[in-house]
């Protein structure tokens, strides 16, 4: 066990199903959803567009998309025994066990009883993922009970609204939704699969998000966003920050945000996130940083020709729209439900018990020895 | 999509890492824990002895065994915020979904801060997986709220005197004792590989078991003895049972509890629980259901050389000690999360995330069109 991996561990390279949603690094443009260039869909499309492209399979038209904007709205209200349970939950509780748990438990009453409830499910999950972190976040940090039912037109501004007490600039509420659309889907990454796996047994659609977010949790997935501020936020110069990253490097220290395992020369999110993180810091008129995090941007490329992967200009995105930084990864999960949702409903469609073989590394046979003789 | 399935659907025989911990259907005996047959471990071990094997990575001593009860005992109480969402839940939920609703709100409240936990972690989940379902299960159904400290030596016993509120007879906890080891531990299956999945992401000790009860909760793993038990229950002889069986293979039903996706002539835990199904059968003075299981078993072996798997004489085990159907798979959840925690840990010393490939077949490229010329 003390091996190092080989070069085939995680199942890297090797295919474990088939996929109509997603290509990664395949074409030109880098990422696509259903064959769409996610450089179109992030300039011209809704967050519910692409949502409904993924859970429905086509972009809706004008009618479709209005009444599922208006069913998504209609989702947003949290049963009072979940409230309960997020009150039981404490302020100091990581934010994504947060997620989990209130999705668990919406399981236990809202059960998905049959697939042919599944579109429902997910749609509900979409609506009422906002309302479950905003829920706990302003009960533990502010004392209030909020009301998770708005009028906003989008998730991504019902989400401020319901984090900030007011609704969402138009500017905030683009941003938002430009995220959401860049993080909701990419393939058989370790979330997405766990969904898969766990579907493959014909669980219900909550065991799956439930699992998903699990994984989404860990520092290796979701997070490097978070990562990414806690860095930059000590720097207040570009210059401070090329030389603390130049010691970095030479320490040899883990930087998050930048390279990715699967584009080799930049992510096609990356300039998307970028334009806009600008427009957020011209807006609050930030001189800090914006050009601390394009001074990130260049040393990587100049030292390491490492490119900014999607995560590290979210950082200050976000942080311009004054979203704590630990409430980063909730919004991927917001977000990336529908990619999780849309797999569960092809791993079901077309589904074999996922259950892969190991390479056995214990002792052939042990010698039962009788418990007063053993050491 | 409406393709069937490939061969290579599911992993199948593809490995996905290494393991010391168990084999599968590859040598004389079918099963082994760290090299020891799973026989002799039946028939000679204590639950918590094999339980330290796997976590451990050997038998102890008896005054590490001493020790190591002594420390589960300890850890048996729930925090009150987990018993006030407990009672949230509705009598008429999924107990897995209590389960694993359960085990996420204890991340909450006892978060796994560094790897350096996992031991506790893990022991504290072995103490308190059965005092989560019966809290919860005696609470709803019954009306009382449980003292979940016990001085029960063992697991099982653990739980039956919880169930039933008076210490376990030795024959009942003896054959729990059993069951917990033979379902201990299987390698690489669904639940958990999802396991391993989530902490490739390096993700905390909860995450990976919650997402693994939701993967056991499906039908297609978890749960075969409870579908069986709903089948035998229906009948009142053996002449009946083989009446109906046979109807059920000529109309192609799904009959449960036979069979396996690995073992090809027998599995080996059948015999032993089936040995302890007899003997519980004599204690109840039972002339019907086991009868009809020792049918079910011939028929199936006569018509379709189907053997039965570790599930089919659990059914009747655990309903001769008075445990309700919708109990049988916690019981699964109580053993393998031994195997589970185990798993954890080997990921989390040789780990590469992961992050397998998906054959795509979607469309190549799609036109974006406006939302007012789309049908």
């Amino acid at each position: 066990m003390a091996d190092k991996p080989q070069n085939s561990a995680g199942l890297r390279g090797q295919s474990a199903g088939s996929t109509a949603l997603c290509t990664v690094g395949k074409t030109g443009s880098g990422l696509t959803y259903r064959g769409f260039d996610i450089k179109e869909l992030a300039e011209k499309a809704k967050f519910e567009e692409v949502a409904f492209l993924l859970l429905k399979g086509k972009l809706p038209n004008q009618t479709e998309l209005d009444d599922y904007i208006a069913k998504l709205k209609s989702l947003r209200g949290l049963p009072s025994a979940l409230k309960a349970v997020l009150e039981e939950i404490p302020k100091d509780a990581h934010p994504m066990d947060v997620m989990r748990t209130g999705t668990s438990m919406l399981g236990n009453l809202e059960t998905e009883e049959s697939f042919g409830e599944q579109d429902d499910v997910a749609d509900r999950l979409l609506a009422v993922l906002p309302s479950i972190i905003c829920y706990w976040y302003r009960f533990t940090h502010d004392g209030v009970r909020i009301k998770t039912e708005t009028d906003d037109a989008s998730v991504g501004g019902h989400f401020l609204h319901m984090l900030r007490g007011e609704p969402a600039s138009e500017l905030h509420a683009r941003v938002m939704n430009v995220s959401l659309i860049l993080y909701a889907e990419h393939e058989f990454n370790a979330s997405t699969f766990t969904a898969r796996v766990c579907a493959s047994t014909l669980s219900d659609m909550h065991s799956c998000v439930t699992g998903a977010i699990g994984s989404l949790r860990g520092p290796l997935h979701g997070g490097a966003n978070e990562a990414a501020m806690a860095m930059i936020e000590n720097w207040s110069s570009p210059e401070e920050a090329e030389r603390e990253m130049l010691g970095m490097l030479e320490r040899k220290e883990k930087i998050m945000g930048f390279g990715h395992a699967i584009y080799r020369e930049s992510d096609p999110r990356n300039a998307i996130i970028k334009h806009w993180s600008k427009k957020l810091a011209d807006d609050v008129g930030d001189k800090v940083l914006y050009p601390v995090s394009e001074r990130c941007e260049a040393v990587m490329w100049r030292e390491k020709k490492l490119f900014c992967n999607a995560d590290f200009f979210h950082a200050s995105a976000y942080h311009f729209m004054g979203i704590p930084t630990k409430l980063f990864t909730p919004i991927f999960v917001m977000s990336r439900l529908t990619g999780w949702a849309a797999h569960v409903f092809e791993q079901r469609e077309n589904n074999r018990i996922i259950r892969p073989s190991a390479d056995y590394t214990g002792p052939e046979k042990s010698e039962w020895v009788p418990i007063e003789d053993r050491d």
